[in-house]
């Protein structure tokens, strides 16, 4: 139902009506202008034509310095979105099975659905502070499983996978033969560090994004981090579905990393104090929650919620929020994005607070 | 063996060897300055946010008013070749088989073969001037036939299907309930104008492209018109793939619409001009080839060429096209597009011929 209400959203601003937007992750901080006179030169220049479907030499080799590994396992994609499908169509397209621990980034759940993999989900709760229990998702694991995705910091509860959980997690699949896609597109930004997936070897697979860090949602671009053969069959996909992303974005991707200590350090000073205030907020009510580890996201659980027609019914008072259902069987939970400005974050958290009472 | 040779050519650019590239449908025209601005101007107005994945309404507006049809059937994607993509991967989930008339764009292939669905050939020749028989057409279509692919003006011919001829093709479609993707990415800028799928109805799919049109081929932006239910599912499809073109591509495309008339007027007499000149050139050897009706390929024929290997050579030799086998049954062809500047193409047609002797 995410998908639905964010179209909901954006029809209603066509129509007109103000809609305080807590059900996107796509931060209010424009773009640093330094990243879009970036691309506008690279425009200039004539970086507007077809080029390599892994993505640009100096790009996948810049990143491959930052993470320590080849250029040749770095391939660049439309968004982590599309390095995801791409590596579910790849890697699950003989119907083998994928495990997916929840509350996970509604994708992941349609993207192995519209490809017709079973997903064997393995429920994490707020009352263990969202820990994995890394027994479970060994007992769920078998000949048939071909991936394990982890979110680390976790969307939507903004939790990172301790480093211990993590490494018996690893330790699970590496016996087993089972890669690890672990999507960490919020981890430049999170206000605890944690351990790559990358910091385990080359067994597993690495995606990140461009849009968390650089408040570049809408540019769409992402990469993928995986084994020489793997990356060859996701530039052999990329031919046949996008060509290439478009080389001007790839120079503001290029610009953007020049920058990314000094932008990585803003967004995440910036959303630590939203966090903050809202935690507060939050304190002062009778929700759960856990207080996050990174932005953007806060994931109170209201004893009795009906999530789904209370996201409609706030939509319809202008408040856009993404319902638990959308994150697995957490229909007492919603999902709020601090990405709005202050002076919405308190209207439209008084709104929720109003609308659940 | 496009994409290999695309690739490869890339490479040995990287390495600082001058290639004349005459194996992308790649104008060396730049993009015209007014689409940067606009592009420019967008992204500084913070169009850099996610958004619908139908695409904008503004621009979903403007092409449904220029093709007659309504917003509702028009969806943004990201280049034709995604929309290609998108909809045989909706289409043909459930492995029907399609029909592709050859020599058929390189992608449709792939594409299908990707899906794991059945293709039918359907073979034109240089002797009857690439004329689709429809009988044979009708021949192939059966109850599991979903699509019927044309590409008009086509690729690599660069021939336009007579009105006729299309005319009794669609007949046979809707007398055995077949779906045409009619792929029209040339259209805007032919010497000779033909129908479009749209003249015949709304039971068929048209899908268009920026790119050739307006010299905006890595700029990565397209669209279908399709029925509203497809739309609605292209949409779905947009929202667990790509998420959406970025909006500051899609108002540089509105500003391209603005100056279509202008814009598409100097392509088509340029291309022109350069088809003349090389086709008086190839007039004087012995290879066999057709008049283009549409920019901008040329797709000679010559007695026991080994299309693959002379294309390797060539590549050695500083040239790159594209080998005819790229294109279904055409090892003594080879495709040659004709969008390097004037003194590359000289340079550049001598080396072939030399190369061929």
């Amino acid at each position: 139902m995410l998908y639905e209400i964010s179209e909901k959203a954006i029809r209603l601003e066509n129509e007109g009506k103000k809609i305080i937007k807590f059900n996107l992750g796509d931060p209010d901080q424009p773009t640093p202008h330094e990243i879009i006179e970036a691309a506008f030169e690279a425009m200039k220049q004539g970086k507007t034509k077809y080029s390599s479907s892994a993505g640009e030499k100096i790009l996948r080799e810049e990143l491959a310095s930052i993470h320590n590994v080849s250029a040749d396992n770095v391939v660049i994609t439309t968004g982590s979105k599309w390095a995801i499908f791409s590596l579910m169509f790849l890697l699950l397209r003989k119907r083998g099975n994928l495990v997916i621990p929840t509350p996970h980034w509604t994708s992941y759940e349609l993207i192995a659905k519209s490809l017709g993999a079973e997903i064997r989900f393995l429920k994490t709760e707020i009352g263990s502070d969202w820990k994995i229990d890394v027994g479970k998702l060994s007992d769920l694991v078998d000949q048939k499983t071909r991936l394990v995705i982890l979110n680390n910091p976790n969307n939507p509860t903004s939790k990172i996978i301790d480093e211990e959980v993590l490494e018996e997690i690893v330790q699970v699949a590496n016996e087993k033969g089972v890669t690890i896609l672990s999507d960490e597109v919020y981890s430049d930004i999170s206000f605890v560090k944690t351990k790559s997936i990358l910091d385990f070897g080359d067994n597993h697979i690495l995606v990140k994004s461009f849009s968390k860090t650089f408040a570049m949602t809408g540019w769409r671009i992402g990469y993928g981090i995986v084994k020489r053969e793997l990356a060859e069959k996701m530039m052999k996909l990329n031919q046949i579905t996008l060509t290439n992303v478009p080389v001007f974005v790839q120079h503001a991707a290029l610009k953007a990393l020049e920058m990314r200590e000094r932008i990585a350090k803003e967004i995440r000073e910036d959303y630590k104090q939203r966090a903050d205030w809202a935690c507060n907020i939050l304190t002062k009510t009778t929700m759960k929650f856990s207080r996050p580890d990174s932005p953007f996201y806060l994931f109170p659980k209201y004893d009795g919620l009906d999530s789904e027609s209370f996201a409609l019914k706030l939509l319809d008072n202008g408040v856009a929020i993404a319902p638990g259902t959308a994150f697995g069987d957490y229909r007492e939970h919603f999902r709020i994005a601090l990405t709005v400005p202050q002076e919405e974050m308190e209207i439209g958290l008084k709104k929720i607070c109003e609308t659940l009472r």
